[in-house]
């Protein structure tokens, strides 16, 4: 299978192309731009949710589902919001359709026009905060802390499995506040989550910082984002946290009493992440083998595979597998036994690694008689034999171990490239030669930002948080900065 | 709070909406028929996708994500489907919006109309067997057995918060077979899990039945149903199971080769449950003192509340409620300790029985000279003493008890309610009267069904599994009968 994979060096785009459909997690659907998550890929989403819903609920937050339909006229009350989301949107018009004159199709029913069109959400900004006006009366009832767990639909032209879908799922919190100061907090506690989710599950280091303005969320003040380097030197912003000020609450009438008996608009803010980190995943770790998953979202861990000859010796091996697979599922470790005589096992093995399952197990004749495994590391391609007696501390140590180094591989990889560019000429041949990071002065406009963009297609992918002051000249008007600024380009 | 709720003798239907808001589950939003679910509803929801997720992946299935859009012409492929499901429903004609005249608000943009009018989708047996075409090829490629996770649209005109909604969350399996008697096991295991989970998690006994024709699923050769007893007398659809034979199969070409090397159509079920169960767990089992949850999918399963004059005592108390809640939690129990000071103990207590919590735990300073709690549960609102030292054995033992007694609770109802009826006069003052389930005979025809529909509001809940065989006649027509039928009225 792992044969059929184009080659990353040689066409990176088709290569990811060929992992998504060949790994079996997504493919595209018979409605344009629409994509089919597959049971697999779905559930490296589920382990993906699972974990975040965890984060989101230790830092306070609850779950809610609000309408997939939107009123067009909500989307025009806040004016940045309308110009940001209106435009390219799937429209609802009818309710109901009809028989046709033939008998045999159906048509729209032209009596069944809504008085007012529906939009599909492409975020839900304005249909909560329409519920919230109900909701919130005194400062008693704040903060709202409340996330969803939905789809989304944007008409995308160009789409691409899980980076760019006309459809696609994600959760978007969405929070009221009654003071400025603790919705700038929760803003960033929600960016520092997400920085945390990408580091230390999907094994991803990412760049914190906030968007300039021409980058914002339409609607916002502020918008934090975190950035992700792929393997081919493009950006990938991996999730974004947005201060929207007063913004939405003036806009749908949210208003509340404060300590004082004083009449105030709510503090809001929203950020979300989506399936699009399943392709974050796929392009921070994957080769040409297949996927590489990290462990903690693997939704197998560990795949224990027979090697045998006959039914006896198969019998043999799988009471070993068996008490193997059921000792580390005590321990927590998703563990498949694929035992199924239609494949060989050097499939099996090709197929795995195709699927990114961070272990394998194989259990050979030779292994009945020395009591041993042999064990292979997605990450390294390394096997080693290990002794069954020791297989309940060696698993958990690997797998903590391929976590680490997945992640200083990004972290190395990310580190090799990014650059510190002061001359223009270089910061064109860089972005043409090798792509990556490129740490340089901006003046701070946007006409030089949008310049920039035109010319080179990099982007400002943040104003990183951690970056010292430093006196310096723009890299393209020459003006005088006071900062490095994050270019890249980007997914 | 509690005293604000209609009481439920008087005007049942207005109980059910008052506890629906009071008890903060969902409320109607700005989009006609589509509601919002709040967060302690959208938690009561989370636990019944929990449990429901790990019976599915117990039986074998895996989780997966089709579009929401289903193209027109797909709906008109398999004939029955199109009848019961292209009619009521969300059309989007369009995909762009644009500035209007005035430059203030916004418009269709006429020149993005679709060539194609997309559906939202109804559900999704369409959408899913167009994908398997090109998934099965091999008796080696089945079984499938997946499920999704969703929301649905069905634009219906009279809508009711959680039991019949525009827009409302479920999940359906949709699997594909060899073989039509495996397909009929599947569609039988799935009502068999089904209503293992009414019963043994909802905690409300339900009759497992074949539905008449009429009642069909459209595009069904069989649909499986189970029904529950609501505390009006009325019936409620709490999840079916289809049999569609190679119906979508044929439709949407999906053949595979057999062992024998023969080209076959493939054999599928789908299988479902909503928000609707929401409706059946407050309908059956709440009280006039608002919701009675059952332990297994209560969000809170025990609440502490402190009865304190001052922070000194406070403090006190709350080092044993802290101690109480991380035992409990350990046992996987799950524990609120209210300690809010905005609220009275006595608005504290009536909020939590609003809210079904199934055990209430008060610590007053008399139980810190004890080393007591007061336990009072929800079900029965009596209220013991119980040792502190015993809490760990007492609370487990009676969120079981609790358990167990709402659903006998429910069952003695439903007994109580059962009536075996030969006279067309009792049969219609029995629904006048009292409602409850009515076994008699039925002469077999969709005539009689739709005559006696129309009389008097009843139907054919299903042809109950497990009854004998027994001659009779015909509740309606007097015509020879083999078996009784359960009839009712029904949400």
């Amino acid at each position: 299978m792992a044969k059929f994979l184009t080659n990353r060096e040689e066409n990176y785009s088709q290569w990811y192309n060929d992992l998504v459909i060949k790994a079996d997690l997504a493919e595209n659907s018979a409605v344009r731009g629409c994509m089919v998550i597959k049971p697999y890929g779905y559930a490296i989403w589920e382990r993906i949710q699972a974990e975040l819903d965890r984060l989101f609920k230790a830092t306070g937050h609850v779950n809610a589902y609000f309408p997939l339909f939107i009123p067009k006229s909500f989307l025009s009350r806040e004016a940045a919001h309308v110009e940001g989301f209106a435009k390219e949107c799937a429209v609802v018009t009818h309710y109901r359709l009809k028989t046709d004159e033939t008998g045999k199709g159906i048509v729209v029913d032209p009596d069944a026009r809504l008085d007012e069109e529906l939009i599909i959400r492409p975020t839900s900004e304005t249909i909560i905060w329409n519920s919230y006006r109900n909701w919130i009366h005194s400062y008693r009832d704040l903060p709202i802390l409340i996330n969803q767990w939905a789809n989304v639909v944007r008409w995308e032209m160009r789409t691409r499995l899980f980076l760019r879908t006309a459809e696609f799922l994600w959760q978007e919190g969405h929070t009221a506040h009654a003071t400025r100061d603790e919705a700038l907090e929760e803003t960033e506690k929600m960016i520092n989550v997400y920085a945390n989710f990408a580091e230390n599950f999907m094994a991803l280091p990412v760049i914190k910082g906030r968007k300039s303005e021409n980058e914002r969320f339409a609607g916002a003040l502020d918008t934090f984002a975190i950035e992700a380097l792929m393997q081919d030197g493009k950006a990938l912003q991996a999730g974004t946290s947005h201060f929207l000020g007063q913004n939405f609450a003036k806009a749908f009438d949210v208003q509340f009493t404060d300590k004082a008996g004083k009449l105030e608009y709510v503090w809001a803010t929203s950020w979300g992440v989506s399936t699009r980190l399943m392709g974050a995943i796929i392009m921070g770790h994957a080769d040409n083998n297949g996927l590489v998953l990290p462990p903690k979202l693997a939704p197998i861990q560990v795949v224990i595979i027979p090697i045998f000859k006959n039914s006896d010796q198969l019998a043999l091996i799988s009471e070993k597998a068996v008490k193997i697979k059921a000792d580390l599922e005590k321990k927590g470790i998703t563990v498949k036994y694929d035992d199924r005589d239609n494949n060989t096992p050097g499939w099996k093995f090709t197929d795995y690694e195709l699927k990114g399952v961070p272990v394998r197990l194989a259990i050979g004749p030779r292994d009945l008689q020395n009591n041993t495994v042999e064990a292979a590391r997605r990450d390294t391609l390394s096997k080693e034999t290990v002794q069954i007696e020791n297989i309940n501390e060696y698993i958990p140590a690997i797998l903590d171990d391929i976590q680490a180094n997945i992640f200083k591989k990004a972290l190395d990889f990310r580190q090799q490239n990014t650059f510190h560019i002061d001359r223009w000429d270089d910061f064109v041949s860089t972005l043409d030669n090798q792509g990556g990071f490129i740490m340089a002065h901006w003046d701070g406009t946007a006409e030089t930002e949008e310049k920039i963009k035109e010319e080179t297609k990099a982007t400002i992918r943040c104003i990183p948080f951690n970056t010292a002051e430093e006196d310096g000249k723009c890299i393209y008007s020459g003006k005088p900065s006071k900062r490095r600024v994050l270019f890249a380009r980007a997914y």
